[in-house]
C-alpha cells in the first residue's frame, strides 16, 4: 500500500475518484477546501464522505479565493444561473484547479505521497479549461520540475480516472464500489442541509447521469419536484 | 500601462523585481504570503517595499503550509542551517511556487492582468528546484491551458527578470531603480525587528552579493560583526 492524496470536494465525482484511488490500494489522505465557496454543505458532505470510506486522514484546508472573487461560487453578487449558458459559465473559479492540485502536491512532497487523484472529467462537464486532460498532463510537468522529490526522480503522478467517463458511466462504476452517493453534495445551491436546488449546471449533470445509469437518484431535493430536464443541457 | 501581479515576499529579489516590473510600465499589484513562514518580518518588510514603491495594491494572502510542514521555514523543530548543506537544503519549502505562482494566477486572471513577476533566481540560490527556468516555463504552460483567459487567447507570461543574474548584478539593477535595500528582510532567522542573523544561507547569498557588487550593505544585523564568509558558499 502507498500513499495517495486524493482531492475531495464532497460531490459525486471526487467520492467515486475515492472509492477507485482505494481499490488501486492505496492508503488514501483527502484533501478539501474551505475556499470562500458558496454551497458550504459541500465540505460537511467531504467529511461525511470521507468518515464512510475510511481515509487514513482527511484535512480541510482554508485558502479563501472569495477574497478575490470573479466566480458565481466565490462572489455572492454574481447569481449561480439555473440555465446552460453559451462557452465557460460564471460558476468557472479563476486557476482554482491549479491552485487546489499545487497544494496537494505540498501535502504529497511533505508526505512522501507520489500519487494524487482528482475527480475532474472532460466529458459531462460544464467545460471548465481545468478539467482538460491536456491541463493535467502540463500540470504534472511542472509539479515534476519544481518539487525537490520530481527533480530527484521520485515522479509525482496525477491520476484523474473519471476524465474520460460519461456521468452515467462514473456512477454505474461508484455503484459497482459501493459508494454511497446520498452521502455527497454536487448542487451550487445546497441549503444548510445540503439538499440539492435541482436547477443549476451541477443538479442538471448530476441528475442527467442517475437517469442515463437507471439508477434511482438518491439527491435531496430543496423542493418535492425539481424542474430538472434529463434529456441534456 | 497594464496590470501586472508581483510576487513581494519582502526580501532582496523581489524588491528588484517589483522595480523593474514598474519600469516595464505596468501597474503593480503586490501579493505576499503569510505561509507560517519562521522569519514573518519579511511581511513587514513586504509592507514598507510595497508603501515605498507605490504599487497599486499590496494583498497579504493567508495560506498556512505550516499545516504540512517539513520544512525549516514552516517547521520549527527542523533548524535553519548555519553551514552550506549538500543538495537542495531543508530550507526548501514543499511546492512554495508552483502554490504561490497558482495562487497570482487566480488574482491575476480575477483581475484581467496576463503579467506576473516573480524574482525567483538559478544563479546565487540555494538550489530550489522552483526557481528554475524549466519549471517556470512548465507552470506558465500550465496556466495557459487550465485557465479561461488562456484558453480563450488572453496569455499569462510569468516574467522572471533576475533568473540569470548574479545576486551581485541584481543589486546593481536595483541600486540603477533606486531600490532601498535597507527595507528589505532576507535572512531565514531575522528578529522581529528585522535584523539578520548573518549566517543562514539567505544571509550569506546576499552578504557576498553586496561585496561582490562593491556597494555598502545596508543591512542590520542582530550583532555587530556577522560572521559572514564571502569568498563563497
Amino acid at each position: 500500500m502507498t500513499k495517495a492524496i486524493v482531492l475531495l470536494s464532497g460531490g459525486l465525482d471526487s467520492a467515486t475518484t475515492l472509492a477507485i484511488a482505494k481499490r488501486e490500494r492505496h492508503d488514501c489522505y483527502a484533501l478539501s477546501f474551505e475556499y470562500g465557496q458558496r454551497h458550504a454543505a459541500e465540505l460537511q458532505a467531504a467529511q461525511r464522505v470521507a468518515q464512510a470510506m475510511g481515509v487514513f486522514e482527511h484535512r480541510i484546508f482554508p485558502l479563501d479565493l472569495s477574497a478575490f472573487g470573479g466566480s458565481a461560487l466565490t462572489d455572492p453578487t454574481i447569481a449561480v444561473p439555473v440555465r446552460p449558458s453559451e462557452g465557460i459559465p460564471v460558476t468557472y473559479v479563476p486557476a482554482r484547479n491549479t491552485i487546489f492540485l499545487a497544494v496537494a502536491l505540498g501535502w504529497a512532497e511533505v508526505s512522501n505521497a507520489h500519487d494524487l487523484y482528482i475527480g475532474v472529467n472532460a466529458v459531462d462537464y460544464s467545460g471548465y479549461p481545468d478539467c482538460r486532460p491536456e491541463f493535467i498532463t502540463a500540470f504534472q510537468a511542472a509539479a515534476n520540475l519544481g518539487t525537490k522529490a520530481g527533480v530527484e526522480g521520485r515522479l509525482f503522478h496525477i491520476h484523474t480516472p473519471l476524465i474520460s467517463l460519461s456521468k452515467a458511466e462514473i456512477i454505474r462504476k461508484g455503484r459497482e464500489l459501493n459508494v454511497d452517493y446520498s452521502l455527497t453534495v454536487s448542487c451550487y445551491r445546497a441549503d444548510d442541509q445540503g439538499r440539492a436546488c435541482g436547477t443549476c449546471d451541477a443538479c442538471r449533470l448530476r441528475a442527467k447521469g442517475f437517469h442515463e445509469a437507471g439508477i434511482v437518484d438518491p439527491t435531496l431535493y430543496q423542493t418535492a419536484t425539481p424542474s430538472i430536464n434529463t434529456s441534456g443541457g
